[in-house]
Order: C-alpha cells, then structure tokens, then sequence
C-alpha cells in the first residue's frame, strides 16, 4: 500500500514517515495489514534530509496543497492511507489569513475530495490542534466533549477540518480520524512562526548553548507532548477500529501540564553539568495573547480508553531531544 | 443603508423582508440607526409574491450563490447589512452533498468575503440551525456551550459558518452574528425537501382540508419556533450590542419542545369547528433517522438574558398561521 504524508518536509511529518517505514506496514483500506510499498513526503519544499527503506519506494513531492491538481495527483491509488499534517501555523495564519484558509481549509477540502475519489475507504488522519479551544467560553479542562472556539485562524481551520472529517467519514467517503495534538516538544532547528516556538526554544536554545529570550513569563502554562508519543500516537490513531471511535472522529491526545518555569528545571536538571545558553525575558504581547487563549488542562479519559500511548515526564522527554537532536 | 437578505424568496426571507421594511431602519456599520433605502431579496429564483415599501429601492436579484461574483455585485454599498438565510436544507442536503458544500460552505465564504472588502464593519446576520447538534456526544439538553457534532452535511455546513463567522467579526472584517433557529412553524405553501417538513406539514395540510401522512411516529420530539419570533429575533440579534454577545456571535434562539402528538392536539383545539384533513403515519426511516439526530430540549438562559423575544404557545403560533395564511 502507498501512504501519502501531507507535510512532510516538516519536523513531525519526517519522524513520522520514519517510524511508518521502521514499522513496515499498515491497515490498508482492504482491512487487513498491508506492507508499505510507497511513501510520498508532500510539502512546499524539499525535506533537508533523505528519508530511504529497503523495498519501498520514497519520493518528496513539492507544491501546492491549494492547487486541487496537485492534491489528486497525489491520491492516485486505491490502496493508500493518507495523515494530513500540512498547516500554515498560529502565528502565521494570524500574520495572513487568506494564506492560512487557502492551505489549511481549501488545501484540506482537496485531499479530502482525492481520497474521497478512490474507491474503497482510505484512512485519513487529520493532525488538528488544541488551538480548536479557546475564548470566554472555554472551561478550565477542555476534554472530546468541549466546544470548539478557537481565537486564531489557524485554530478556526482546524475545527472546520474536524468537521469535515466527521462528515466524510459519515458518508462513506473516507475513513477519517482527528487527532489533537497539543504544543508538540522538543522541536530541533531553528525558531518557526508558531507563537508555540517558545516552548521547544526554551529548552532546545540553551541546550545549544545559545541565550534564549522567552516572549512570556515564565509562570505560563502550556500543554505539551513529547514527539515520540505525538508520532506513536498518529499511527495508534491510523490503526484503532474506527467503531471503537464512533461519530465524533476527533481526539485528544494525552498531554502534560507544565509551566515555562518546571521546563527550566527539567532542562536544568537534565542537563547535569552542559553549559546552557542563558534565558531572559522579553515579553511579546503578540505571542503571550496567542498563547493565553490556548486551554493548559486537557481530560484524556477517552484517548486513555482507546489505548494512546502514554506521555513520559518532562525530564524524558529532554533525555529523548538530546539523544536525538544535541551533538555530543 | 442597504440591506440583502439572501434566501429572500424563502418563507422566512419574505417574512423577514417584510418586517425590515416595517420598522425601516436598522444599526448601520456607523453605529447609527438609519433608514433603510435599498433592500435587495436574493435567491435562486423570484419571489412568490412582489413585496415593496414608500421610499425604499426593494430590488429580487436571482443568480448563484456558489458563484463569487455574483455575490460581490450585492455587497456594493459600504453602509449595508446582510442577512444570510440561503441555505440547501437537511434533506436536499443529504441528497446532495456538493450542491450543500457549493451553497452552504462555498456561498457562505463568497458572502463573508463581499463583507470584508466593504469600508467599515457591517452587521452580518446568519441563520444556523439545531442540526449542528447530533450524535452520540449530544446532551439530552443542548445549549450554547455544547459541542457541534451535526449528523447531517447541512449540521456540517451551518456548524463551519458559525466558525467562519467568529473568525471574521475576531478580526475585525464585519460584525457577525449566528442564530440557531429551531424548527421554524408554520411554514406555508407546499411541503419542501427538508427532513422537518413535516413539522409543518401536519398542521398546515389538515387546515387546508388536505389528508396528512406523517413520516414518523406520534411520539416523536421536536424543537419549534413560531415565524413571527424567528424573524423578531434575527432582527434583535441584528440590533443588539457586539460587546454584550462576546467572543462566540453564535446565539440559540428560544424554542419549544412538543411532540407531534401535542401539535395534533393543540391543531384540534384552536381548529375548532373547522373540518380537517386526515393524519395518519407512514415511516420513512430516511427521515426518521435524520430528525432524530436533532436535540429536542434547548437551553436559552443566553437568549433570555440578551433579551430575545419570548415564544408563544403552541395555540398561539397556530392561531397566527390560522390569521396570516389560512383563508376563511
């Protein structure tokens, strides 16, 4: 069978794709589990490393998710399973709304149509976001059941994406699933334009040896989710019995709770005796606005009920980042 | 100012039209009341009956509401504010799903999008419905707070506008407002392709001496608003100030929950001596299913406390249909 990965030039989307080609196969539309013999990394640009296996055929394709053309071109076998991770971020979408409704809602309506053309019920995984929460209205713990009012365009695309899923997959279209993820850490390379870079600079910076000026204060909260679980969970999410997830294909990922403040202790603590890029504030009321309509306690009861691997603590979480990420 | 109310031709949108031209003014993008001097009816085909006012340009535009610059061309004025009924109902809908997501999501996009490229910020009031309510997550009693998880593409597609319209009056582009109306009674006229035409259909058809056949049982549960408070609160919510609704512009109507057995009752009452058509029930399990995916018990604290206009009883609703459309 062929997986498509919607982008997959990205951090997520390349750990992704390796851990799918480490695991060899999937749930094909078929129902049984197929080995995986083609895997296409879509972005706007070149992925900056190589992705290979043995026996399977791996390409990146670049272009433009809003192009319907390009979208069906991609979709171009029955047997396939597509996880849709392409998304203009928060503060990008906020910097440009009509980019971000182009990408995220016209680029999402597209692969919801190409995969809707093939025959049989592909699974499609959607990585939605906890930015679908927010505003006055917003409980203290948000949880499956929570309305979704999101207070960024980036979040409002995100929700109108679960919908649609929803509503596919109620037709027979497609078999879709939404994920939920919360801010993801520890992100490597450089700073993005997600008002969330701060979570995964603050540790990654210093790490590097390289002074990091946090944008809010240290008391913030954030949810957060270490990549390993985040990409073990999308595949959990491709492989779960959809009856087991009913009509309301959306979930939330398990997270942890944690202030700016704990994150600097957990790097402190782990880091033992490297020297650390000293940390300053410098508030950004931009950012801080982004971040502080973004919920901090999410109920995780369902995800648990359906098997989500667990989150580790903070502390492993930066032992992961530094054996995979910081050069000895 | 000038006001458009699309799905003008409709029932709700001639009633509508002909309360607007009534009062004769509206809060304009200024923030002052002004008279009305331009009303434009659009639909896809003309109205049933010509509808004017002394000194006001009352234009019906036919065309497609899929169609980008069809819409522009009515959103010409920077002092206008636009009421957006057009809608393909719930079972035309399910029946087709790209004629809804054309109408229903694209048309609506077009019409936000006219909004915005108008100078200033002009009131944009759209009908939502209850069938943004549904599935196994629904509460026995739906509300404000309550998660959207439509069972129908119609549900799908008044839900995402909600969104869209929360996401555009955020950034400033118009001062949007949503009402989920109920079911609307009395409509008149010819029973249509909505799954709850029969809600309707079982008063009017017997009024008019015709033999009624009900696609559901008796006992069945509905959510029902009289016309007359329907247009009076798309008009309330028109009028209303912005900082009193916050940041979710998406408001429930006040409804009422009755059986269709108690509708029979209350037709029975008010009717009096008039000789009745038959009802008898014949299942259509296509409709059964889809009017049971909508909430039958509705919480309005929110709607009382903006001051919605309260609703009259059921006699109350059927006497008015009795006086405004019934001949004697």
């Amino acid at each position: 069978m062929k997986v498509v990965i919607t982008g997959g030039a990205g951090f997520l989307g390349r750990r992704l794709a390796r851990r799918v080609l480490e695991i060899g196969h999937l749930t094909a539309p078929s129902g049984a589990s197929e080995p995986i013999d083609e895997l296409v990394l879509f972005d706007v640009s070149e992925p900056s490393e190589a992705i290979s296996a043995d026996g399977v055929a791996v390409r990146t394709v670049t272009g433009d998710i809003g192009d319907r053309g390009t979208v069906f071109d991609l979709i171009d076998r029955d047997d396939i399973s597509v996880f849709h991770l392409a998304s203009i971020v928060s503060g990008g979408g906020e910097r440009d709304f009509d980019l971000a409704m182009r990408v995220n809602l016209d680029g999402g309506r597209h692969l919801l149509e190409a995969v809707r053309a093939r025959v049989g019920m592909p699974r499609f995984v959607f990585a939605s976001s906890l930015a679908v929460f927010g505003g006055a209205a917003m409980p203290t713990s948000v949880g499956d059941a929570t309305k979704h009012t999101p207070q960024t365009t980036y979040g409002i695309t995100k929700a109108i994406l679960e919908l649609l899923v929803n509503d596919y997959t109620r037709k027979g279209y497609l078999d879709g699933r939404s994920a939920r993820l919360p801010t993801v850490i520890v992100r490597p390379g450089k700073p993005n334009a997600a008002a969330s870079s701060f979570v995964s600079g603050v540790i990654r910076e210093p790490l590097n040896g390289i002074d990091f000026t946090l944008p809010v204060p240290e008391t913030t909260s954030v949810a957060v989710l270490g990549y390993r679980a985040i990409v073990d969970g999308l595949i959990h999410l491709h492989e779960l019995d959809g009856e087991r997830i009913g009509d309301d294909r959306g979930v939330g990922l398990p997270s942890l709770t944690v202030t700016v403040n704990e994150m600097i202790e957990a790097l402190r603590r782990v880091a033992g005796t490297r020297r650390l890029g000293d940390i300053t504030v410098d508030l950004d009321p931009f950012i801080r606005d982004v971040v502080e309509s973004w919920p901090t306690v999410c109920a995780s009861e369902r995800a648990a009920k359906l098997g989500f691997p667990n989150e580790q603590d903070l502390d492993e979480i930066i032992r992961y980042f530094i054996k995979d990420y910081v050069e000895e």
